[in-house]
This record gives C-alpha cells, structure tokens and sequence, in this order.
C-alpha cells in the first residue's frame, strides 16, 4: 500500500519531470528568440528594399533569408521532439495551440518573400506581415512563461518574454522610423505611432529589470553604448519629437543603421538571458535530484531503525523525522506556489491590458496606438493603474453593442 | 515535419488529457468526502463517549469506526491508481505533497482510538486530533481544485471544496457546543469560539453558492428543513447569544442531535455535487472527443481537397479554414484561462486570509478566533475587503520580529 513516504518522494518526482519539461520549453524559447532575431533582419532589409525600388540591400536580403530558413529550422527541430503523442506537458492545450497558430502564420512566410522579391507589396504592408509572425512566434514565449511551474525559472522566462517584446518594439521603430525618413516627412499620426512604440519599448525593459537577477541587468547595461543611445535619441528627436513636416531622406540610412546596432547590442543580451535560463533550470534539477536521493537515504535509514528487534514500533522519532519531511515539503510547495502566483501577476496584467486595447479596437473602432492612449489616459485622469482601467473596460464588455467578448 | 495542423490536433488531445485526469481527481475528492463525514461522525459519537465517561453512544462509536475504515479504504485504493510512478499529473508536486501530509496524519488515528477507548484522552483533545486529520485531507481537495485546467470543472471544485469545509466547520460547531452543553457553562472566549465557527461556515457556503450551479443550490435549499434549522439556531441563541454563565447540560444531546440531523441533510447534497462533478467531467470529455474527431475529419477533407490535381497549392479555401480552426482554438482556450483566473481568485483570497491568520498567530500569539477577529475588524475600519486586508498583513511580514514567514 502507498504510504505518505511513498507520495513524498512521488511529489519530489513530479518536480523534478516539471523542471526538466521547463528546460525542454526553455531552449525552444532561445530558438525562437533567435528565429525571431533573423526575421526583424529579414522585416528591415525588406523595408530597406522596398523603399529603395529594389536599389539598396538586395544581397544583403538574400543572403539574410538563409539565415532565417536555418533558424527556423532549429526551432521546427525543437518542435519535433516536444512530445505530442503521449506525453502532455502541463499547460500542453494552451502552449500547443499557441505553436498551431506559429507555424500556421509561418506557412505564409514563402509566399510573403515572393512578393518582397518581385516588389509586389508595399514597405508598410511587408512590414505588417512579418510583424505578424513574430507577435505569433512570442505568443508561444509568453504562454510558457505562463505555465512555468518554478518561480525562478517563472521569473526568468517572464524577464525574457518581455526582453524579447521590448526589442520587437525597437525593430517595429526601425522599421516605421526608416520609412517615414525615407518618406521624407511625418504627420501627427506618424509622430503618435513611433511614440507609442518607444514607450512600449520602456515598458517592456521595466518588466524585464524588474524580473532580471542583477547579473543580467548588468549585462544589458554594459551592451548600451552611449554613443549609439546619443544618435538614437538625436534622430529620434528629430523624426518624432519636432514639430510635423518635412524630414531628410538622407537620415533614413543613418537612422537604420544606428537602431540595427541598438538592437543587435539587445541580442547578445538575449543570448545571456538564454544561457541563463537554461543554466538556472539545469542547477535546479541537480539540486532537487540531491534533494531527493538524500530523502530516500534518510526515510531508507528511517525505515531500517525501525525494524530493528528493539524499535518501539512505529517508534516517536520515526514519527517526527517523516513528519518534519512532509510538513517542510509541503510548506515550501506552497510558498513555491504563492512566488509563482506573484510572479504571473505581471502576465495577468499585460494580458488584461491587451484584451482591453483588443476591446476598444473592435467597438470604438480604434488604432491600436489610440486604443492605448485612451486607456493611459484614463489611467492618470482617474490615477489607477492601467491594469485596473483595463479590467474595469473589460468588465463592460457585455453592455457595449455587438462585436465580440 | 510537424504542422501546424499536428499541434492543433495535440492540443486538444492535451485537453482531453487533462480532462481524463480531472475526472481521477474528480474521483477521489468524493471519496475524501466520504472519508471525512464519516471522521466527522467519528468525532462526535468519541466527544459524547468522553463526555459521558463512557456511558453514552459506546456501542454506535464502535459501529463508526468500521464505517470509516470502510471510507478509508476506498480513499486509499484510489490513491493506489493515482499514477506516482512514471506519470504525473498537472500540479502533481504539489498534490502529491499534501496526500503525504494526509496519509502521514493517518498514521496516528489507531493510536487516538485507542486512546478515546481508554478514555485517556480529553474530548477537547480528541477533537483537536480528528479536526487536524481532516483538515490535512480537505487540504488535498483545495489543491485539487487549484489545479483543474477547465473552468466548468475548477468551478464544481471550488464549490466542492466549500461546501466540504464548510460542513467541517458545522462538524466543529457540532462538537464545540456538545462540549459546553454538557460542561453545563460557557464562557467569553467559548461564546466567541462558537461565533467565529458560525460566520466561517457561513462564508464558505456563500462562496459555495456563488460558484454551484442553479440545481445544486435547489439541491442544497431543499436538504434544509426548516424544523432542524430553526431548532438549531434556538439552541445557538440559548448556547452563544445569552449571558455568558450557567448551560442546562441536559441540552448537550438534544444539541447533538439536531446538529447531526443538519450535517446529514448536508451529506446529501455532498453526494450530488460528487455526482454532478463526474457527470460534468464525463460531458466535458464525451465533448472534446466529439472535437477532435470532427477537426481530423475537416483537416483530412482539406487535405485531400489540397491534393487533387487541378487544385491550386495551399489553396486560399484551405488556407482560411485552417486558420478559422487554429485561430478559434486558441481563443477559446484563451478565453478559458481567463475564466480559470477569475475562479482562482476565490482560492487565492483564501489562502491569503489563511496566511495572515497564520502569521498573527504565530507574532502576536494569537489564538485563530482572536486572529480572524482581528483582521475583520481592520476590515470593517479601513471599508477594504479581508482578503486586501490580508495583504497588507503578509507584506508586513519581513518587517514583523523572529517568526516564520
């Protein structure tokens, strides 16, 4: 018959299958942030291209999309091995369902490269494409942040979703800031939207410093050059914080060039976040396996004492070493749980955030910059936080008129 | 290579999965149901022996003792299917934990019978004895519904689990009151005890209402007798809401009668929560599998629409179901953990609460009663809600001296 000795190892067990399963998910996570990498090349040499009628960056390209179709293809590797038949990693439903979606926006990927090819799109709409497919591809980052079972491990894929987010909205201002300098002039519009991505930029690396252990904050401190922050900041004063009007199309090269070198500095960056998160998840599968040899030696000796010819059975010191084990076990799941529900709560938030942007879009047919403005500013008017103005918007979803929930 | 299609198909296959394993689950918190009303009956009939040196309910306390083990088997032989040995379940670390908890807390029930037998125990103290076992085995049912992946499912749980605790509190009160009767007074703190039993029940049976469904609360309303019910509140006005002073102990079993009568009224509602719980699992598999057939069957038509001859490749038609099918997946699913969330939140208010009782008890020494006093009352002054409250209390905790956490 099991025994509570028997459930104790059981559940030391199941840890130690949840970490192994998070380090399986976590080097699929640092595939796809170097799949997404390769494909914001691909999104700015596409726009550079465009713009250009085919003039600039066209080898470039090419050669870009080689390196694209390999990081894809260390990620669809990783796909091959997470298990789909019989296994079901926890959360499977949602985290599959996620990759479904991926890698159905991915099949559309050849076709939108031949288009780029022949020059049948526009800079803008190439642009969307490929923004398309990585928010897809970081939806699967986000939803195993959300299913991590460890809070350190939790916090560290929480840390890297929103690095990875944070420098997507860098390579969506690339690229807008390269077309409007391109353009040769900007509107109120132009100016709101590159706003916006900035701040959603800042809002992500906040999340990301509030998550990342010290030694990783320093690593992206170290990887900003000041030189590069001080061109950004100039040529982004001079595309959006101006009055609107005409901009010099000969900024639009220089502008590409100095946030390629921001963003490349933010990936080698990700690459130690990557390192880390799989370093943290090997570390706390050796100390749980050590944790578990040395409870069976110590219920083993317990045991052997116990049937001694002399033991009182079911002797009283049996009794308060088993039960010191299965009460520390249980007192530490729990504490593990409630980091793990503190740590999701910056998830829940940006969740609830996006439904209510989602929300506005769809019933006051709205941008998705003004979307977020309006909430801001509901936020400050009624000095809430923008998580409680967004639930608040969502909780009249069910009085607005039509459209979906 | 994997598809997207193959992931679309996985999660679901997850789903049902995870479905299948609620229904296990499902299984074994009736049975930890059973288990516990025959405890609480075990309690009572051992509290009236005590309390009557033996005269009284002797035979019935013996008669008892079988039926629990009887529901103690069962507990234990669906434990014995509970897959510890390669499998593990969704939360399996932590669930695992506390069965350890419960079965280790079983260990010392022959050695409290034989010391209610002899008589070498205080009803007070035996009490106390079968009030921890159930707990820990009530503990179990909580992190089963803490861990359930569908809504509907978490929902029947949650309420499951207060219901469950609820009637264990109505156990206590039953107890509490027998002893006072029969002690033949009652002092401030027994009034005050005896209160805090009440209001603790009837919190747990609104959130019960607030999260079963329509028939169940009918189920619950009609198992009230007004008879049983306006005979217990008399002799809990006469018992709590006098004078403190003298009690006529000849009221002790007209008191445990009527206490018991409500508690199996209650049983029978148990039961059709256990009923509704598996039914709804059942109808929730029977449906996911209805699913995923008819996905496969829509995928293979595409599939074999996309291979005929004169058929474009990737076809627009093919294309957009696909995507309609991934896309309202993933919704949905979304839509689901959202709902899951806000079911949670009722789990984690709890827990909260319990914390911070927990941490007054152990800082400023505390009895529970006095604990929960105290956070109501800070409630009431500051218009917040207790499990904000709570909060507040818990955040305090690393500047409060010495203590655990």
């Amino acid at each position: 018959m099991k025994s509570g000795s028997t459930f104790l190892l059981a559940a030391r067990q199941c840890e130690i299958a949840e970490l192994e399963e998070l380090a399986r998910t976590g080097e699929l996570v640092g595939a796809i942030g170097r799949f997404v990498h390769a494909l914001q090349r691909e999104r700015g040499l596409s726009n550079v291209f465009l713009g250009s009628q085919g003039q600039r960056l066209g080898p470039e390209r090419l050669r870009q999309l080689a390196d694209s179709d390999e990081a894809q293809r260390a990620v669809r590797a990783l796909l091959e091995h997470l298990d789909t038949d019989g296994g079901r990693p926890r959360n499977g439903a949602r985290l599959f369902s996620r990759v479904a979606v991926a890698l159905h926006a991915l099949e559309g990927l050849p076709a939108l490269r031949q288009r780029v090819a022949a020059q049948a799109v526009s800079a803008r709409d190439a642009t969307a494409g490929y923004s398309r497919l990585v928010a897809a591809l970081l939806a699967v980052v986000f939803e195993a942040a959300d299913s991590a079972t460890d809070p350190e491990v939790s916090r560290a894929l929480v840390a890297m979703f929103h690095f990875l987010q944070g420098k997507e909205f860098a390579g969506q201002e690339r690229a807008l800031g390269g077309s409007l300098f391109a353009a040769g002039s900007i509107d109120v519009a132009g100016q709101q939207q590159w706003r916006h991505l900035i701040e959603a930029q800042e809002a992500c690396l906040r999340v990301f410093h509030d998550f990342a252990g010290a030694e990783l904050q320093r690593a992206d401190e170290a990887g900003r050059d000041p030189v590069v922050t001080a061109e950004v900041e100039r040529l982004r004063r001079i595309g959006c914080a101006s009055r609107p009007g005409p901009l010099d199309s000969d900024l639009s090269p220089l502008w590409y060039e100095w946030a390629t070198r921001r963003i490349d500095a933010m990936r080698t960056v990700e690459d130690q976040l990557a390192l880390h998160l799989r370093q943290l998840c090997e570390h706390r599968i050796a100390q749980a396996l050590g944790e578990l040899q040395d409870q069976r030696a110590l219920l083993g000796s317990l045991a052997r004492e116990a049937a001694q010819p002399d033991a009182a059975p079911l002797g009283p010191q049996l009794e308060r070493s088993v039960l010191a084990l299965v009460q520390e076990q249980s007192l530490r799941l729990q504490a593990m749980s409630d980091e793990l529900d503190a740590v999701r709560a910056s998830l829940h938030e940006r969740k609830l955030v996006e439904r209510a942007k989602g929300l506005l879009m769809a019933h006051r047919q709205m941008s998705e910059d003004e979307a977020y403005k309006a909430l801001r500013q509901m936020a400050m008017q009624q000095k809430r936080r923008l998580a409680d103005v967004a639930e608040a918007v969502l909780s009249l979803a069910d009085v607005l008129p039509g459209g979906p929930r």
